[in-house]
């Protein structure tokens, strides 16, 4: 790879911040990206046990001339330690290495990572800096960029957290060359989600890049990560705090959600769920008469294409469909118990909103695999 | 008691609220101060196994006519209990009760529970309402005021935390009258602090009305509190996020939350840590030549008239000094291993600056106890 990096501005006024995207940006030469490095006491790179080994020293290096001290907590690997407990580790690193408020966290790895330093740093001290430094797709297109931190709840996903903006993120194309397969296609979920509900002209280069995408070429994944940042920095800068438009983003996460939760945490990828949740939340659009079928199908078939899930998983084979319900219903979007839907009004334009229990159903049973 | 309540009004633009002081606001009928209660699917209201039995049932009646489900979920009682482990209890409950975001929390006892209350708020879906019902003097006084909410870690007070400000405080001053004697001068330290800080001529009416305040005479209370609560909202509507003014609040809490932290949490009560901190802090004012004698020997009198320790504890029978500056120096004010202590400039007006080690250890050698 040998094109340069790019920059993109994303505007929360006082709060702004930049995402640069490029390849092998962790073995900057000192002096490129670091003039951009938040300035602190002390620099705290939190990461898994799967990414530490590959990519831990880069940064520290990256880091060196920056900080007076860096330090390094490596947490366990996995949505299932998403929690309180593995969480404060990283209190722990921060108070035994006397860390104060000028303190910046490097969040390194995926979603699960970024979400827990993003949380911990909203928390640590109640506000202290962090980067986040995504090494996946899922992570580089959707939950390094908007501020959502936090951790699951044993009675709910991402239940308990903040939203607190990073200061920087970057984004190196080169750390996707390690990641496997299933969770590449994961994240191409969250790029192929951008197409339906703002920008269609992506989803039809998406059409023709598929193969180019999952080859790992890396203009096509530098094209892929940038304008997905730009639709999401640019929906998220108009409403930070989700009160409306942001929700938009959850296209495929209601039905998503209940599938991740329903087969317990892990067994099927975000991205995997957030997969067959667009299938049917496109066909609940249409049977709601706002989409045609060929949109469904022409989705359905990208959506195949990744090697995705285009089918739910049956969650309980007496009550398919009620089960789904009851798992949704605790979503933290449902108001007063009422579960409101992202869907497409017409491709590129998705709306908020409810829709009869049973029609719900009728989609859930046909979007199911026997 | 028979006037009438007053309000204050904290002006943080967008999230501006009100203060209601007055006796009785919690037996008040339906349609008075109820309308100014924020609106919600559901309220929890957060208690400790001390108050909850005293004004649970209260408050439950107050709320009775404005939400369609009422919660209460009882924590333990005190210091010790500002944890982790205690504050999911009031997720736990907020998830079994399947409350959305439009859940309003009532925080009711004193600051532990209103800082917990106030942190659950501040991350329960990323963000809920809540109403501070303070029934202590400190908590109305203080900790009700200002936004900071957090819980203690094994390494350090209040170290994880967030900035949430409350849409209500209701300070019915009516609850004063079960705090325990030691609890209402604890509080009483906070309300003296207020004058050092800022405002003399509060403290030359502390001079006058002690008695008054120790009898628990209601209009004594109500000045008490509504001038503490001004100066508070006055200080951090100017500075919300302890950016520089608002550490000014902090005089005495650096001495004050060694010792607490030095003896145990729990065993010196917060205002007494705090009273014998100010006059450590007073006194190294006078030894940085800042103000007089005159003015530490009127502060030490009036704490000592409030039945507040004037002294510190003996932390290490073998470097007492030494222990207290290792203990400040893991304060979150500390930069980069430097204390900044909250120095009184002139009486009424405060600096944060540092002091050289050597002279806080002869202020520290002089106003320990044997």
């Amino acid at each position: 790879m040998s094109f340069k990096p790019e920059q993109l501005h994303v505007d929360f006024g006082a709060r702004a911040y930049s995402i640069w995207i490029g390849p092998h940006l962790l073995d900057s030469a000192p002096g490129s990206i670091g003039g951009f490095l938040p300035t602190g006491t002390a620099a705290l790179i939190v990461s898994n046990s799967t990414v530490a080994p590959l990519y831990a020293q880069s940064v520290a290096s990256l880091l060196a001339s920056h900080y007076p001290h860096i330090h390094t907590v490596t947490l366990p690997d996995g949505e299932q330690h998403k929690t309180w407990q593995t969480l404060n580790l990283i209190f722990d690193a921060l108070l035994t290495h006397g860390c104060d408020r000028k303190v910046v966290l490097y969040a390194l790895g995926g979603g699960v990572i970024g979400d827990m330093t993003g949380f911990a740093a909203a928390c640590y001290m109640r506000g202290v800096d962090f980067v986040q430094v995504p090494t996946t797709l899922l992570a580089q297109v959707d939950s390094s960029v908007g501020g959502k931190t936090g951790i699951n709840h044993p009675l709910g996903k991402n239940m308990v957290g903040a939203f607190h903006q990073p200061r920087l993120v970057i984004c190196d194309l080169s750390t996707l060359s390690t990641l496997p397969a299933r969770e590449l296609a994961a994240g191409i979920a969250e790029v192929i989600k951008y197409g339906p509900i703002a920008d269609m002209e992506l989803f039809a280069w998406l059409e023709e890049h598929m193969d180019a995408l999952l080859a790992r070429d890396p203009q096509a994944l530098a094209h892929a990560v940038r304008r997905s940042c730009e639709i999401k920095a640019q929906v998220v800068g108009a409403d930070e705090r989700e009160a409306g438009l942001r929700a938009i983003l959850n296209f495929g996460h209601t039905f998503g959600h209940a599938i991740e939760a329903g087969m317990g945490y892990g067994q099927w990828l975000h991205g995997e769920g957030v997969a067959a949740g667009m299938v049917m939340a496109a066909e609940l659009s249409r049977r709601l008469g706002l989409v045609d079928g060929d949109f469904v199908q022409r989705l359905r078939q990208l959506i195949a294409r990744a090697g995705l899930p285009v089918r739910g998983p049956v969650l309980d084979a007496q009550d398919n469909a009620g089960r789904y319900l009851e798992l949704m219903r605790v979503d933290k979007k449902a108001q007063g118990g009422e579960i409101r839907f992202v869907l497409i009004e017409q491709p590129g334009k998705a709306v908020l909103r409810a829709a009869p229990d049973a029609l719900v159903r009728e989609v859930i049973d046909a979007c199911c695999a026997e």
